[in-house]
């Protein structure tokens, strides 16, 4: 097991913490979700956890816990954790912040998607990530990813994570949520993967303490304004009509994260655990 | 419209023939399908056809015609031709076989894919097309997608393909087939789409009637072969088992698609038709 220091190591604990508050937050939806439409029949889920580790040729490239929930109201939500550290290989570390002449690496987050049944339920997707090369840095960010978008909702949404922004810098909420909106637009569609939210990378102020304070209240923005947004909502009847729009909705969201997404793409083709990767494609889509 | 050659309008006029032959003979089977599993209740399914434009500066860059059915047998099958011409764009024309002093370029081709509804049927892709740049060319193959494989089916489908081969040349069918193996290997998975065919690109043996010869055979070979593995097979019962383990194949399918094939992510990211493009994604699909 790698040394970390102590920036590491509290970075590495948070996102743990802030993987178990969430987890349970959504069993207890699913406990509270019994009489919502979809629900008939199923057992409130519970997350199942798989611990997976990254091969490195030094025999510790750290690895992650993925935790996969597939549930009555959620149809699947994953929120995966990791800590892993190795050296890119020579034509990636060109490409990465800091990387270029000395290729080793450290990454703690965490990453999740929610895919609820109910299309009136939005899906989501946050992640947060502190990176170490010569440089240290965050990144991340959180979504909102409705198939039929509801202003009030998304508003909500967005003023939450303005506010979380406001407190730490006046310039960070606009920055931003355009960094999302450049971030989730998908060429070939002409459209955006969702109504946005936050995105950022590369965060690094000079003051390691203020970043890490930032990055730890996106996680607790959406820890406490997504759950509350499902249960406005996961006891409303939908049709036919709007599950076969949602599977149709799910087939631009699977066909972002396979296209587009520098995560998916990157990992997919660097040798990372495909599980993990792809716990965020959906449950069941539709290109019809 | 552009004034093509003798080969180019040939080789337009084959495609064209070609894609009239093969929806003619899967409507054939819609017709004949009506007490197939999965196919109760449903009318037999026609080709839809709908014309694109391809845009170009100089306000002729050609276009290309969609034929998409959604049958009782084929759950969706999309038919595309088109004839493209046109400057690549300097960053791709370099990537291009003889296109990198003189971007200028012809296409025309056709390309298929096949989404049977029984799962005990399998999925088929196809696609022929003639290349020009300073060079020019004839590139292609048919592959077999089988969500569960059959050693019988398989060995039809990969002998009707070495008898058009061997019929051209000796050395095809391996060189082809081996291409194929190569190139519907999906890494992240470490597992192969489908069960193989032949794919071969930059076919220029200086006998241009030749190549354009063999080309019309393995258009012919597939469209005397899988109308018949499917009529084989599309009486068969299945499960629901059957019938999940197809969809989840099918995932598999729009991963490779959406993250490897060539000419997905080459069309998706120069402007192509998206719609003609993501024709070849399932009309249903699970990761769960």
């Amino acid at each position: 097991m790698a040394i970390l220091d102590a920036q590491q190591t509290a970075a590495q604990t948070w996102f743990r913490q802030l993987r178990d508050d969430i987890c349970a937050a959504l069993e207890a939806i699913e406990d509270d979700g019994g009489d919502a439409p979809g629900a008939e029949g199923l057992a409130p889920g519970r997350f199942q956890r798989t611990a997976w580790d990254r091969p490195d040729p030094s025999g510790d490239g750290g690895g992650g816990v993925m935790s996969v929930l597939k549930g009555r109201v959620f149809e699947k939500a994953g929120v995966n954790i990791s800590t892993v550290h190795g050296s890119f290989a020579p034509e990636f570390a060109k490409q990465i912040n800091g990387a270029g002449e000395d290729p080793r690496f450290f990454a703690t987050g965490i990453s999740l998607v929610i895919h609820p049944r109910n299309p009136n339920v939005p899906a989501a997707h946050m992640n947060t990530r502190m990176l170490v090369t010569t440089r240290r840095w965050f990144g991340g960010g959180g979504d909102l990813n409705p198939s039929h978008p509801d202003e009030a909702e998304t508003a909500a949404f967005h003023g939450a994570y303005k506010t979380a922004c406001d407190a730490h810098d006046p310039a960070y909420y606009e920055k931003f949520s355009k960094w999302a909106e450049e971030y989730f637009w998908v060429p070939h569609r002409q459209r955006h993967r969702g109504v946005g939210g936050i995105f950022y990378d590369h965060l690094d102020s000079g003051d390691w303490d203020g970043d890490f304070a930032f990055t730890q209240d996106v996680g607790r923005t959406f820890r406490d304004t997504y759950p509350a947004l499902v249960r406005a909502k996961m006891q409303r009847a939908f049709t036919p009509e709007q599950r076969l729009e949602q599977l149709r909705y799910r087939g631009l969201y699977a066909e972002f994260n396979l296209v587009y997404d520098r995560g998916t793409t990157f990992g997919l083709k660097t040798g990372g655990n495909t599980d993990a990767i792809l716990m965020s494609l959906p449950p069941e889509a539709r290109w019809d």
